[in-house]
């Protein structure tokens, strides 16, 4: 008897916008892949990559635990940080990859390897092999170097990013690249604009895959804005951004998010200058509220599931 | 159908002899447990219990690697240490359990859960849940504080080890002791003698349980001696250092090693001041060529398999 063939869905990104795709997605029977981006430079994943010449962990990490069918144990694991002593700050999956990384020579099958070890659903593919940076350029023309310098503003106000880019040139992974030839639906987002979604699209053969594959591709807009990323961008001004790496009249359709959260709650965000983004009414748009009950501005993710099969 | 019952084997010890006498029973049809001393403070597992206060994970390690079913790469990343960085020292598989340790707040539960990764076959206890260290009083009265310290002697020639003991006293694993109740072999060594095989007896109620089991009881003695340690015993004094901790008359067997390695090979054995342990003709003992053929002095896994399946 003929099985029949689930639809096959490529999830791009990086962070935890990523994550809660793929942990919305995961329930439906559909083949998910996860291409990852690998411009990560802070925190844990900064010292391995500094004291080992490791590739990024972080990012690999945080979809290998979304689609992982093990334990909650195991998946605690992963996301486990070391408070104090000589493993402060580290994340416990973070040293898995990297230790396997030095085992296998290979991050990509590190990242196999751990699959296994998670039960993961799906694939999780490193969007490049490439040993890269992330840089950025400002509006008064200074350079930031670093996704970390560029993720965190260290001064209270910055000048808007003008452009990013990657050092050296990054080569797409080429199962990445067959992911998303194979792939029913290509999504791009949620996640932050400069240093977790177009790093993805800065990868060489990146934007022509996407452009050549038959795949649907949706782009998902984050609710909220980022203070020294995305200040005072509306809807369209992130659908702008990623058309201007990704190319013109690519995207087949955006998912934007439509009902505000409540006073109370965006005060909460205003530490962080942290803004609601307007929606946004565009052509084979969806507009829906996709908002989480609750107390933290998140996607809700059987609303946001449901966005995204409503294109297959 | 009747199932025929799986002999129970109970294997006590801890470090590489453990490792060997697993390695080596591991392809019968046995169940198997490894009781593991829980007083190493040295090396990446003493880095751990001193910044995190956890539980000594390098002897757990080291039989939960010896019965894991699982991939080579996964059985040589709990192994592999990290060489630099702030990660220096550290085993993966030490970071593992403790890390683990950390999550459940309890060791005995982060061994099962390492034990379902590893795909472990038979079962792991770590032979207390007390958090101890070993002491030591040597022949001029001196006393040494810590495994580590009594491992690796300090001085070029130390005073005999006239007693160890565990502070504070240290409480029987109730699995521990159920597995040795239902065992039809329990296996004492080979190891380092007082700091892996001796800080097993000197668990409360140890001797006790051992004593109390129906299982016919052996020890297997090592071929070398170790400086510091065992400088000049011959295979009566093993013997006799053992039954000092267990009780008289309670071992059923010991079984010794007959061939002595060639002078080549126990020539590069000079630099650690290490010599051969002269075998003993002892009643229900058995003499054998223990040897694995090459350029290390080890038991060979099938000679001592052959020998400790004889016993059952």
């Amino acid at each position: 008897m003929a099985k029949l063939q689930k639809k096959k869905v490529v999830v791009i990104g990086g962070g935890t916008g990523t994550f809660v795709v793929l942990s919305a997605l995961k329930n439906y029977p559909l083949e998910l892949v996860a291409i990852v981006s690998m411009a990560d430079d802070g925190g844990s994943t900064g010292m391995l990559r500094d004291q080992y010449g490791v590739l990024p962990p972080g990012d690999a990490r945080r979809a290998l635990v979304a689609l992982s069918e093990s334990s909650e144990t195991l998946r605690e694991l992963f996301n486990h940080r070391f408070q104090k002593g000589s493993l402060a700050g580290h994340s416990f999956g973070n040293i898995f990859l990297s230790a396997l990384e030095q085992l296998k020579g290979n991050f990509g099958a590190a990242v196999e390897e751990a699959s296994r070890v998670l039960n993961v659903k799906g694939r999780v593919l490193p969007v490049t092999l490439s040993n890269v940076r992330l840089f950025a350029k400002l509006a008064d023309g200074k350079v930031l170097k670093g996704e970390t310098n560029i993720d965190i503003p260290r001064t209270k106000v910055r000048a808007k990013i003008k452009k990013v880019w990657l050092e050296p040139r990054a080569k797409l992974n080429p199962e990445a690249r067959k992911a998303i030839m194979l792939a029913d639906l290509v999504v791009i987002g949620p996640g932050d604009l400069y240093t977790s979604l177009i790093p993805n699209l800065l990868v060489r053969e990146m934007p022509e895959a996407i452009k050549k594959s038959k795949a649907k591709k949706v782009f998902v807009c984050n609710l909220m804005t980022k203070f020294g990323e995305t200040q005072g961008f509306c809807a369209e001004d992130f659908t702008q951004e990623i058309e201007k790496y990704l190319g013109k009249n690519i995207l087949d359709c955006a998912v934007f998010n439509n009902r505000k959260p409540g006073p109370k709650i965006l005060a909460r965000y205003k530490k962080e200058k942290a803004e609601f983004v307007s929606p946004q009414v565009i052509e084979n748009g969806i507009l829906a509220n996709l908002l989480a009950p609750g107390p933290f501005i998140r996607h809700d993710h059987q609303k946001l599931a449901k966005a995204l099969i409503s294109l297959l």
